[in-house]
């Protein structure tokens, strides 16, 4: 928590720049960490919040079941939680989508039909070609898709088009992280393969994981999960088009993805057990591969953004580690977590990855997205 | 518990035939254990009970801090605890060695030199060339090394030799009871990884895994076990050397195996997410894997054994299936179950195999082992 | 499990004499529950398992999210679930029922009212002053009221008419099983707290208690709870009204009760941390009431009960337990556990209670309530 | 954290003013939460770390095993550790202490007599009626008996005595802090329940609370706690005696208070059900009591201490409040949260308290101590 590093005179800068941000599905698990995460955030001011029509009319403290380790922000107890509809949205520089997927699709195209900036964590609108999905400290190069098309209409003399940016599928975050610095050194990835261990949170809570199911077991299953790993790492490794209008996605001649999840009785925290073997011969060493890790910068760290980490993946060398109870929160939440990386007899190495769900797999991600497009003046 | 299958006149010829058993480290977790598998056994009397110097001479209710979560039998409570002397289990038929690492080299040793049949579950012996491994489900034809030895002495006119059989580590049991029947019926594999999810009743409690450090985490590390589960598999695998004196692994050039361990917040039951490849092309179908492990009948069963699983491999067709807390106890937790049996678009198949590792994968085994040494005579 | 008991000619006649029993809300937690109780119980026949509409048509298998850690018993599999109408259980001696709260009402009243045995779980009943509120090792006298009730329907010449017995709370169950001897040993008692530790099974499981809420958490809070304990202690404990009509509660002038009640990370088993003062002094000794409530046996036990605990209540001496883990199956579950048995500085004693909260707390306890009517000649 | 509050100017008197910290058992569970507690400290300044002589010579980084969710702080990773002996430490104007009891009596003792200042967290001195037993939040008074042995010395002209000042047990610390503004305003308790739901982190970790013990279980015992909460409740309840040479405990017929001790899969946090009854008649009312504790502020707090509770209790009025993983940090783990305050059927009200057993219960109340001495220049 760096608040003090600016002095009054900047502060008040920053507070007269600060854009207007709303939030759908509020009061959902999602919704609650984004609220979190804007509360005092320095350069977004949280100012309308969307829900069911349920919960529409209600102070925001009466709607919401407030599951969160941090206390509900004071500023957040008071607002008056609308619909979500674009008309009560229309005042925003930028809207994080909590929403379930069953109420996604519908509501976030009206938005960006209303000429609106939306980042969302749903999953429905990941696989449209000109729509970036994005891991923020990953590939935040397929933000050119948007900026071409903001562009573009600037030049024709139209009005700013509305756009959706999707964050990625928490178990993917932590698998693409530490895959890009080593693609971008040693060459493209021939196969790869995660088993993961994935924390509850990730289910959210209406209902989430039943406690039954989860104490003193292992549930070997998530629906959907393997597909989207292997699905999404494909588009997030892969390449701009030369025109600007879409990600090509990389082929599985090109890279070979293999996914096993696993829910485990972890609060918080994705755990990765990675094996990879790269195209190119020979193979780096693995203390090549753990500088290349280490050396790593992200590029929103780079922007100044203010939830960038400061160390984007932190290569740990104890035999034990990562831990999820121990090294979630690194950056934050927006570090990632590498360790025991050694040779691996199938492919060529194998190593342990831990990334915080919720934040730089979920809301938390969608934050430092909003930075980078403020940082490239996209809002 | 089928105790009910023999009628009172089957049952007296059974007792007259009793095998004399005794217990090494008989206070400690896996002592615990086969203590509670003896304590009715329709083939065995447990009557010697060995422990440390300082549980010598006490009752065994008072020497033991009894863990399990069935009672302490009472047929075991007054024994008095002996030192782990050779001299004490003289009239033993089979000694089962729960004992730690760091004693049984030297006690079995002992144990074995005075002429006595140890089925150990420490891992002191395992690499012995001429020492079968054993997972009693799957490579109980191992034995033939024992029984060669003894049949040699006695041709020779000799007394019977003592000899250890090593029970595999508990995590290697779950990985190869699939692989057996999959290899006999299509042929070597190419490359195997696994990825496990193990139970904390795999640490023992002297003090075991700490709570704090397995509540809410996962620990991605368990000191020696990827390297116990790749070289174990190789013994388990390998044939019989043709003078019947030794096992011959097989080498890296025959079988490639990566292991990723991990400790998780489970009580009993080791979760092993598994990839496979065949070295022969094309592979067999999704079907017919499942056809096969549904086929698979081990020796143990068709031997009559007791404790044996009447289905070896449980194919479980459910998504999320099998999960530790309601498939561990599959025949008594002799019987593996196996899930998810897929495409791998990595490797050949991906599969979800669950074990229960003190039972199949540790005393139980010891238990099924001295069963089926019983049939064959060996003891 | 002593099934082996009997011989094949009892077991024939045993047979013949099954009584043939349904069961509501089958495919709930509970319902789940009796039909592992009653697969191959010596006394009962399960025939009809009914549930909602949407199931009803179907087999069970099918219709059925098996969550128990024992199999599902291969007799239930492919029983076509009926709707939960009376007609449909017409033959049945005995039905148990494991609806919610939400239906019980109607259709348990429907039942009664065709002239049907039903031993409910649901709360809907338990305060008719008529309907007997049981605990089976606790107070089976209150039967009396059925049975007197059957009796005069006889000597008026009226067909036998349908009746209700009610199942308690799964955490009174446990408090009350200790008072009863006490109380018929050393009088009344004037005052009686509890802090409960309830396991997450007594919630159900759709969804019952969510995972996020329950890791590395307690909730301090179940609705309803105390005011059941506080209020079915003083029926349980109650005596027949003279006319044998209904129960007379005790008054809060006879009792007092307090309860705190909390979930925490259990699957099975409720602890409950009890104080109480007796109204008569001086007040006994701490080694006369733990000699009291060894010497209890309680009448379903004398009457030959297939499922009573052949000792009722367990008298711990070792500082540590009872623990759920280790003591929640002590006769399968129908025993109940006490320990740490002292004296209180503020009461007159303290001590630690465990009882199964799915087996003596509801599913058995209905099992054993049928097999007590049974043995009286009531079914 | 408020480390933004000061200008640069301010931060610079500070650091002028700053006295020297040393830790006792600094590798231990305790030790490391001093250490996260005083890395960034406005008043103190860590500059010696005592441990065993196997970690003595050592840099602190790598004679540590750290197991706090916070890293550990830079600051503290190359300081090099030194033995447990007053010659290391005669620099400091503060030793907080994190010994084991098997330790502390002989060393701490060693301090005090070469004159240092130590604040301790082991139950040594606990009793000794010239040693205040401190929870900061409820009677920074009983350092009276300090301030003036301190003035004694120095008006005799004398050196300044070393002194100890206990820290309480970790339970007592939740039990007492809604106690003291009740006392305060409504008279003394008459008689105090409680049953205690307590976190591992409370048994420290080597080997503290193993794993299989804790897993779907509950310890319904903690060696020692029971006494000591009794006990340790009438000191700090207790009085200044006139001559301020040492503490007056309540007796039995002030106040008589039992309790009942659990441990329970919480990592953080101990939850207590609480009954009391006043010895005034009538007693308050429920919405009395809720403002009464609503109202309290600490003298620390009024006295500016950095760690100090903004508010001391906080009075949560949903049904389901507090729990651990919610509640445990509010005030940075000083304050204390208080709900479901009802009557009581049996004494007059009872309550759930949570406290954070590693901040206010332990290394937290130690930190906040110092700041109450320095406050009141006694270092």
């Amino acid at each position: 928590m760096n608040k003090a590093k600016l002095n009054n005179k900047s502060h008040n800068i920053m507070v007269a720049q600060k854009k207007i941000a709303g939030v759908l599905g509020a009061t959902g698990s999602v919704g609650q960490r984004f609220i979190l995460l804007l509360a005092e955030h320095p350069s977004f001011e949280l100012r309308v919040l969307g829900a069911s029509p349920r919960s529409a009319g209600k102070k925001y403290i009466d709607a919401v079941n407030w599951k969160q380790t941090d206390l509900l922000p004071t500023m957040a107890e008071d607002i008056i939680v609308t619909e979500c509809k674009s008309e009560f949205f229309k005042d925003c520089d930028i809207v994080f989508s909590g929403l379930d997927a069953d109420y996604a699709g519908a509501i976030e195209k009206e938005f960006v039909e209303a000429g609106l900036a939306v980042v969302s964590n749903a999953k429905n609108y990941r696989r449209e070609e000109d729509v970036p999905l994005l891991v923020p400290i990953v590939n935040p190069e397929h933000l050119d898709i948007v900026s071409n098309k903001l562009e573009k209409a600037k030049s024709e003399g139209k009005s700013k088009p509305g756009f959706i940016v999707c964050i990625s599928n928490c178990s993917t975050a932590g698998l693409v992280a530490p895959l890009k610095p080593l693609v971008e050194k040693f060459g493209p990835i021939d196969a790869l393969t995660t088993t993961t261990l994935q924390a509850i949170s990730g289910a959210g809570f209406s209902p989430g994981v039943p406690g039954i199911d989860i104490l003193d077991n292992i549930i070997p299953y998530i629906g959907g999960e393997e597909d989207k790993m292997e699905w999404e790492t494909k588009k997030i490794l892969g390449s701009i088009a030369e025109d600007k209008t879409h990600i090509k996605l990389l082929t599985p001649e090109e890279i070979k993805v293999s996914a096993q999840c696993n829910r485990v009785a972890v609060s918080d925290g994705h755990t990765e057990c990675i094996s990879l073997r790269f195209k190119n011969r020979p193979a780096p060493s693995v203390d090549a591969v753990k500088q290349c890790l280490r050396d790593y910068v992200c590029d929103a760290f780079k922007l100044g953004c203010h939830s960038a980490p400061k160390q984007t993946i932190h290569v740990l060398e104890q035999n034990d580690r990562p831990q999820p109870r121990l090294d979630r929160n690194r950056d934050a939440g927006y570090g990632v977590s590498v360790g025991r990386i050694r040779e691996d007899p199938v492919l060529d190495f194998k190593m342990v990855v831990l990334s915080h769900n919720t934040i730089i797999g979920a809301a938390g991600a969608g934050v430092l997205i909003a930075e980078i497009l403020l940082a490239r003046n996209m809002i």
